[in-house]
């Protein structure tokens, strides 16, 4: 938790808020099953969970055809990112900007230089082969966000192999999010995981939280093939990180396949309403893959949102951003006609 | 989690267990509120969880008489113990032994070097003034457990005390685990909490798991009222780390008054039982204070035990006790009189 300074959306406990859109959280919420899941182990919360997470990392290990001990789980990926950052401790890591903050936060809290490589406006924010001759052997890790948040934007397969193949041959640590890849129409194409070889200097991070509708529970896990690594990043948790209701939860949602796919062709035409509504708003946005996306409005606009019960996400606190970039969850159809409503009555407010 | 070497009670995962003595959890297991939270906590997953834990802390805080600003939640105590070790990072530590490993393992993991402070067999493993000229200069922490799991002793009030000011004149941080404070008679009288001032080098920490049958849901906190340090140790953590389940379960775990006097008296009546049969069996053992005791039996009587199904603690892996210490949780008259009976069997096999 936090004492002071929370800078993250989804923060619905201290603002009044209708709708959430600054959460990228599945709009169908949780699956049936995985409720009902988490009801059951409402029965059996007194003895200790699983320090292994055997069941899990099983039925994980077999979905992805991985080992089972190139799995570790965490209390949602963000836990990840800190036993990765504080157990590899990095002196010097490169960062894309804008991305997820917490990189950043759990790298500097581990007493390591965060080096943020600038993705360009001009150029919708997209990683390119730029990248590459900046993976030197004077750089630690590469942290990477795929697709990025909050930018939404995918990257490049063949581009993701060659920085693999430059991690390989400099001994950089590459940490992939991959945490929102499972809400694009392009999983399969777009995962570095089948690239993995044994020995590899990466970890490659997944989430629960967001396609299942977890993020109150907490559940995600990272692949990595290199054991020394992955053991080092266990002896940095606790043995009982994973509750046990998470642990039902996850083994729950492995078999929620109808849910997944409800939820791609849910988001695919959401993703189309809402970016045809702000083209005809004439509201500058990013073409996303994924389930949110970016959008320039007037710097007081989250505030006016906010007065009418929507939240949506700020995001001057990005570095390469500004307080007239926002960024949104794609959500139901009643939702995002509410929203783009909204952001009508305060774009003609602007034209009076 | 853990990938291997898990050295703790409670894995009920890869033993077959009827009756688990091996972890300290309440007999009574969970309140019917707190179950009933969790259910209803199940409807609203999606979500992040509130990253301040502010209604918990609120609750908390009006409890303990204490600001609010001075406590900081874990996803279990255990979370707590990596957070103040990795962020405070001591460079040498005074840890009594024997005591709970994780402290351990997790200075360890932070590069600190452990000083184990030995406890004395003949004296009951009871921590006396000896320890006081330890505390030096050049000693960054003292890690003391109140009582000390796995021998169940207190330590005396006016040495804590003693031990407190010590920590003040050194600048030594002190780590007091309470956790098992809660489910000893003597917890006012006991607990090191009214003594603080703002400013102390001290953390306590206290559990919800043990005391309100909550170990497979996670939840801890501590309490220091040094704004500095609770700054640094929650840097240390992800915004999220206590589930939404689990605030649900904090709130309606700390009405549940009269199920704690029912604790109390239950685990007052049956550590006398265990004690008597104990003594009656010509078995030693450590008169205990708490729901959990240390006793001396054969080497191999864990395994003829798990034979029968019931786990019980070996401590062979602690430092200063042998594969003949072995630690049993107080626990129901049925299930205690079987582990008697148990323990009647293994006790005339050997005298035959």
């Amino acid at each position: 938790m936090v004492l002071s300074g929370y800078k993250h959306g989804g923060d619905i406990y201290r603002n009044r808020v209708r709708v959430d859109f600054s959460a990228n959280v599945n709009p169908l919420g949780t699956p049936p099953e995985v409720r009902e899941a988490v009801r059951k182990a409402a029965e059996v919360l007194a003895p200790y969970p699983d320090p292994y997470c055997g069941a899990l990392r099983a039925k994980l290990a077999a979905r992805l055809g991985v080992e089972e001990d190139a799995i570790l789980c965490g209390n949602g990926a963000a836990e990840l990112i800190y036993s990765f950052a504080l157990s590899l401790a990095p002196k010097r890591a490169l960062v894309p900007a804008p991305s997820f903050s917490e990189y950043a936060v759990a790298l500097e809290a581990a007493g390591c230089l965060v080096l943020p490589f600038p993705l360009v406006r001009e150029r919708g924010f997209r990683l390119g082969e730029e990248i590459l001759p900046q993976i030197t052997q004077d750089v630690d890790a590469l942290i990477l966000c795929n697709p990025n948040n909050p930018t939404g934007q995918c990257v490049e397969p063949g581009l993701l192999v060659q920085i693999l193949e430059r991690c390989r041959e400099t001994g950089c640590l590459l940490l992939l999010d991959e945490c929102f890849l499972s809400l694009t129409d392009r999983e399969a194409a777009f995962t570095l995981l089948p690239a993995l070889r044994p020995g590899d200097p990466a970890v490659i991070l997944r989430a629960f939280t967001k396609l299942y509708g977890m993020a109150g529970l907490r559940l995600g896990y990272c692949v990595c093939r290199n054991p020394e690594l992955l053991i080092k990043m266990s002896r940095f948790q606790q043995p009982w990180n994973v509750s046990t209701p998470a642990q039902a939860a996850g083994l729950a949602a492995l078999d929620c396949g109808d849910f997944v796919r409800e939820t791609l062709a849910l988001l695919s035409e959401e993703r189309r309403f809402l970016e045809a509504g702000l083209r005809e708003l004439d509201i500058p946005f990013l073409p996303s893959e994924v389930n949110f996306l970016l959008f320039q409005g007037e710097a007081d606009w989250g505030e006016q949102l906010l007065a009418q019960g929507i939240l949506i996400r700020s995001c001057g606190n990005y570095p390469g951003l500004t307080a007239r970039d926002y960024r949104i969850a794609v959500r139901t159809r009643p939702e995002n006609r509410a929203l783009l409503a909204a952001l009508a009555s305060l774009k003609n407010r602007k034209e009076e």
